[in-house]
């Protein structure tokens, strides 16, 4: 069972981005954008309410406030600022959710503040203090790393997410952007990756080893046509493999099961 | 018994408006802004954690989208864009209040909103929806007008908000402040119609004639030191005369008892 | 001789809207958004260095400060708002023409700004007072209206813009998009039209009386395959029917050459 | 001869930081905020027009875009970024300046910029880029250091700060901040010592050794009734020493006079 997850929502006003009506068809969960990077009121209650509609778990994508930079530039914010800005958004989208009788099940920081909840332990601790100020229930979703570490200590959920298309090293950490061979760009390569990595819990590294790797969710993107057949191939794939493809919260609950 | 109420948490950033630590010891219910007109993150935490420890009420101060014009421009909103708006400023705000195991208790529409809600049914249902879709024990502080029509007809509590320096006409609505009179100065006149109005529940309008008014709360003003100083002697006034100030939600509790 | 305009530079950040490329090879002169309702100033530097180095003439479009409205939502501001909003919008996009060694040519209010100043007398001379002020040389773009009538007062150059997808009344002004045929969908009648007030100088309006009409500019759209295959056309129809296609200002100059 | 200088125009909206009133009576020049860290267009029209009444310098204090943060947090913009962002800001001070018949004569960047492009040669470089592409008369405003180099080598004046209440290290630059004794707090001790660098053009560093100074302009503050004190008796004890207080332009004209 493996849960399929893209970024959604990240229009603003007039402006949209990625292919939100075709990946609603492919993802179990989303990643709703809540208005610091991208996102506003309006694109956030369209989503989470077709995310209900559709069975979609929802999930909070908070980010560094910088719309014009799509969240992905270095910010030197305090941990009391990371707690504050996320425990903003976190709630915002509460409020859609609320409204539109669903809840917010996850919560994955988005572009350069995911970054750096992996390597930075303030900041993984302000996600985590607002994760948990908000909902002991919520799952944090991240890669290995001090997001996952502090939320575990937390005695909160963590999904670990797949980045499929992208190389990881042997310590189960990824490939940084700026080396080669950091991206993959085979679809048929990711596509056979991301089968064994749910079926096997096997994951080839750079240096040709094998690594054991236990996602619970893999991410998609829609950023381009491309993009979104990749991600249909994907769903399609897993689906014919036997693999169950349902919302995060329900591969956890079928993981770890309560006695 | 009465609710004493005032704007708080209105900075943004570096910049403060109002008098928040003076304030705090005198009001029982707090309007916190929310970050559209005023407010942001830091100032939201700081804010609620204050009104936690002191046992004061916290409500929503959702506004137009206008940091610049301090929420007091009229904008020609959609219903469905100050639905969300609203949601996603109660949501934040509900945020904080989780993180510090309070909650918010009231919505009060700030600025033009809150005139405009008065007498816009749009408006008015927009606040309704947003306020019972995240939370159906939300108060509603409004004066009466459209938005105390459509809180009621939704099965909602109203806290209707005696504006004590302001003029009033025979039918319970505001002066418009463009008419002369429309606001008053004299601080001995405001305390002794504050507690007229809290004690025998009656107010004299400007045509001289007394009305009936079931105030639950009373907007206080902290502008300046003259705003503050006011703002003290109406609360040593009431509770000299033998009146209970409490927060909104514990005098409409008294109000209404449940059988 | 006719001036081709379009809006250009109206991304933000990640976004993109419209197809600016395509549109460059088209126009003679460009309305760039100043970042109040979309552009950044990398846009902007971006698509100022574009026109310049094109030989397209660069023009203001300033709007009411409403990114996520895009500039189309009414705000109520003050006349000194307005002058205050255009004069900063000017003045920034002004810094990028100096940079490549340009000048900002014209100034044509975007939006719902584009649409009051035709018909409210404060917010006409509050964009006359901003271009005045910044450059006596500035052409202000408008339809018949009062910002044309304010303009011309003022001593400043108008080029009136000819919007050949809208229906038109006999006092000049367009039919107001609320009423039935407001807007002409079939491109051979768009096409038609536009080379017939460009070489007549006559246009039917919706009554089927001919005006008289004296055009500088035609406002192109770019928003979908089909708006920029509609630009292409009326662009080579006009050069075939023996139209010189050049800069507003090269315009205004031919009409009304200096003794 | 020297100039004295101040922030000013920081405010937002309804906020206010600062006094200028009283500053505005103290000060030669001005630096004026932008719109990213603080000010908006009324409030710089307010500014500008009070700078060319009165006869005070016009500066550009452009800054990372940073209103929630006053410009005080490292963002880390790419050069083009900190190119782009400065000559908005520089060209939309510039409309001001024009409007009331005045125009600026120099540029500061604000906070954290400021304190980078002392530091940092691709930041240097984008703010000279950006001033010398608007006006290659521009004065840039700089301590010793990176900016300083930049906009020498490129032919552009540059006006040296004095930060009268900072200690010094004996390479000119000052004490960092985080460490004991970078701030002054003396009024007594800070007036000595401007006036030593004024008339002396020498400094007492933190070892106890004199260095050469050659300042231009003396950074004055007015956040609280102590600093405009302070700034009022600086100006006092230097009129009173013979010192001739000029806006920055005529300090730069008397010491390089044209041939």
């Amino acid at each position: 069972m493996i849960d399929l997850v893209a970024d959604l929502g990240e229009g603003f006003g007039a402006y949209r981005i990625g292919n939100d009506p075709e990946l609603l068809e492919i993802v179990s969960s989303a990643n709703i954008a809540c208005g610091f990077h991208a996102g506003d009121p309006d694109i956030m209650n369209f989503t989470v309410a077709e995310c209900v509609r559709r069975g979609v778990g929802i999930g909070a994508h908070p980010s560094f406030p910088d719309l014009r930079g799509f969240g992905r530039r270095t910010m030197d914010l305090s941990e009391d600022e990371v707690r504050n800005d996320v425990l903003y958004q976190l709630g915002a989208l509460s409020a859609f959710a609320a409204m539109h009788s669903g809840r917010v099940a996850h919560v994955a920081p988005h572009g350069r503040l995911g970054n750096l909840v992996a390597v930075r332990p303030d900041y993984a601790a302000a996600v985590v203090d607002a994760a948990a100020g908000v909902d002991e229930d919520l799952i944090v979703v991240a890669q290995e790393g001090e997001l996952a570490k502090a939320a575990r200590a937390r005695g909160l959920r963590v999904g670990v997410v797949g980045i499929v298309d992208r190389a990881y090293q042997e310590d189960g950490t990824l490939v940084p952007r700026s080396l080669p061979g950091a991206v993959l760009h085979d679809p048929h390569a990711i596509v056979d990756r991301t089968v064994r990595m749910v079926c096997e819990r096997k994951l080839q590294t750079t240096s040709g080893v094998d690594i054991d790797i236990e996602a619970d969710t893999v991410l998609l993107h829609g950023d381009n046509e491309g993009a979104v057949k990749l991600a249909r191939l994907i769903r399609s794939e897993l689906t014919s493999a036997g693999v169950h493809i349902a919302p995060l919260a329900e591969v956890l609950a079928a993981k770890h099961p309560v006695a």
